[in-house]
C-alpha cells in the first residue's frame, strides 16, 4: 500500500474541508517535561473523525442511496455531517451507549439515525444489514484505507505545523487515527498506543500476535470501546508501534480534569486518555526525549451549556 | 512613551512563564468569510491576564510585602498565579460579582483572598487602602504601563504567528488588552473595540471625549464590568482606534454557544463578546477585508466540572 501516496491525495481532496487544529506546547499537568498538544477536538463535529469521513465521501463514487454508517457516536456525526455538507444522504447506527451529547449532534445534521441497543457491534450489524438491503455505501470507522488515509491527514499537518517531538502518544479505539499516524510516519517517529484498560483492543491483539474480541466498558468506552481492533491498524502496529500502555479510568478522569483545569480544554474521555498515559507514568519518555499528545474528542456528555 | 520597546522588553521577560496560545483559521458561525482565531483562554489561568501579571512582577522590586490587586476575577487570578509561582506573597481583593468559579481559582494558587461587597471599583479601594497599609506593590488591572505592556505580548505574538487579518476584533473591560494591541499596532491594523451594551466603558468615554463613569451590568460584567475606562486605553484608542461598537447579551451568549457548538471551545461570555460582533453585524467587515477575533477568556461559572 502507499500510504504516503494516499494520504497526500486525502489532504488535497478534503482541504477547504476540514479545520486546520491548532497546536501549542505546554509546561504543566504535573510533569518535569513540556509537552506539544494538537487539539484535533476543534475539528469539525468535535473529533478527528471528519477527516476520514469527508476523504471517503469525497474519494469514491457514492450511489444514490448515500452513505451508511455504524459508530460509538463520533464517526456517525462526521459522516452525518460531512454527507451533509456535500449534499449525500445518509443513515447513521449507533449504539445506545454513544449517549445523548453524540446522539443530539447527529440529529442536528439532519440525517437519519437509528439507535441500536447494546453496543457497537451491534450497531456495525444493523449497518451492514441496512447497507445490503438499500445499496447504499458502508463507511467504516476505522477499518477501510480511505478512513485511515483521512485520518492520517492529522498527523501529516502537524508536521507541517513543526511538530518537534520524537514521540507522539495516540489514544486507540478501532485503531484508525493511531493507523494514519503509523501510515503517514512509518517509522521515523515513534508512535505509543494509548487504551483505556477496560477497552483494550490493540493491547490484547498484540499479545495475542493476531486481533482478538475484548470486553469493552468505561468512561471511554462510547468512542474507544471497538471489541477488535482493525485489521489495518493491527498489520501498521506490528509493523512500527512504538510502544502500546493501558491506563485506568481514574487516569483518564484525572487527565479530563488537568486539560480543562490548566488549559481550559474541556474534553471527553477519550480525548485525555493520551495524556493519562504521561500524567500517570503509563509511558515515561527517556531524558530528553520530546513528547506530543494528540488530544481527539470533546463530545462531551452531558453538554455544558444544557 | 517607546511602547514598542516596552512591549519587547515585556516579550523577553514573560518568555517562559506563559504560554504561546494556539491560533488557527475557521470558516463557520453563520459567516460568509474565514475568521481568525487566538485562544489566548488557554494562558495560565484562563485568561491573557497572566501576561501582564508576570511582566510587572518580572520588572519591578517587589518590596517584603508583596503584591496586591484588586480584580473582577481574572486579573486577581493571574497575579496570584504569578505570584506564586515567583515566590512573592500575594493578597487579592475581588468584588463579590466575580463569582464563585473565580473566586475558587484565586483561592487554589495559595493566595491571601477577601471578597469585598458590591462591584470592582469597590475591590480597587480595599485593595488601595491594603497597599498604603501595608506598603505592598499594587498591580493594576489595566492602567499601568507594566499591565499593558504585558497584554501588548499577545498581539506581538499572533503577528509573529502569521496573523492575516488587517482587522483585530478585541473584547474591551478597563481596556488593558485593548491598550496593548493599540500600543503594539500603533494603526499598522484596524483594531475594533467590542463591549457589552451594559458595560461599555469606552464607548461612552469616545462619545464624551474624555473617561467617564457607565453603569455595568450583565453576562459579561464579572470580567469586562470596569466603570471607567483606563486613561492608558483612552489615549491610546484615541489615536488609533479603528471602531467602537457594542454588543447585546444575547449576542454574547450567542457567540458563547458557537464557540462551543462549533469549535469546542468553552469560554465565559466576556471570551465570545468580540465574536458576537461579527456574528451580530454589528462590526460587518467590508468585502475581501480579513478579520481576526481574539478570545480571551474562559473562567466559565458554573465550572463544567463542578
Amino acid at each position: 500500500m502507499d500510504w504516503n501516496g494516499e494520504i497526500e491525495a486525502a489532504r488535497a481532496r478534503i482541504a477547504g474541508h476540514v479545520v486546520r487544529t491548532p497546536v501549542l506546547e505546554v509546561q504543566g499537568f504535573g510533569l518535569p517535561y513540556p509537552v506539544e498538544l494538537k487539539l484535533e477536538q476543534v475539528q469539525h463535529t468535535g473529533s478527528f473523525k471528519a477527516r476520514g469521513a469527508f476523504n471517503t465521501l469525497l474519494a469514491g463514487d457514492v450511489p444514490a442511496g448515500g452513505v451508511v454508517a455504524a459508530s460509538g457516536g463520533n464517526h456517525g456525526a462526521a459522516v452525518a455531517f460531512a454527507a451533509h455538507a456535500l449534499g449525500i444522504p445518509a443513515h447513521i447506527f449507533v449504539p445506545e451507549m454513544a449517549g445523548p451529547a453524540k446522539i443530539a449532534l447527529i440529529r442536528s445534521t439532519g440525517a437519519e439515525l437509528t439507535v441500536v441497543p447494546g453496543e457497537y457491534v451491534n450497531a456495525l450489524a444493523a449497518a451492514r444489514a441496512h447497507e445490503a438491503a438499500s445499496g447504499a455505501m458502508q463507511v467504516h470507522a476505522y477499518d477501510a484505507v480511505g478512513t485511515v488515509a483521512g485520518q492520517g491527514t492529522c498527523m501529516a499537518e502537524w508536521e507541517e505545523q513543526g511538530l518537534r517531538a520524537e514521540t507522539v502518544l495516540i489514544a486507540v479505539g478501532g485503531g484508525g487515527l493511531i493507523a494514519g499516524a503509523l501510515a503517514w510516519l512509518q517509522g521515523v517517529r515513534k508512535v505509543v498506543a494509548v487504551e483505556p484498560e477496560t477497552s483494550c483492543a490493540l493491547h490484547a491483539a498484540l499479545k495475542a500476535d493476531k486481533p482478538v474480541d475484548v470486553d469493552v466498558s468505561g468512561v471511554a468506552a462510547n468512542a474507544l470501546g471497538a471489541r477488535r481492533i482493525g485489521e489495518i491498524a493491527f498489520g501498521l502496529a506490528q509493523a512500527h508501534l512504538g510502544a502500546s500502555v493501558v491506563v485506568s479510568d481514574a487516569a483518564i478522569l484525572a487527565a479530563r480534569d488537568a486539560l480543562w483545569r490548566e488549559r481550559r480544554q474541556l474534553v471527553e474521555p477519550a480525548g485525555a486518555t493520551a495524556l493519562a498515559a504521561l500524567m500517570s507514568g503509563a509511558y515515561v519518555p527517556a531524558p530528553g526525549e520530546r513528547v506530543a499528545v494528540l488530544v481527539c474528542g470533546a463530545n462531551v456528555a452531558p453538554d455544558p451549556l444544557g
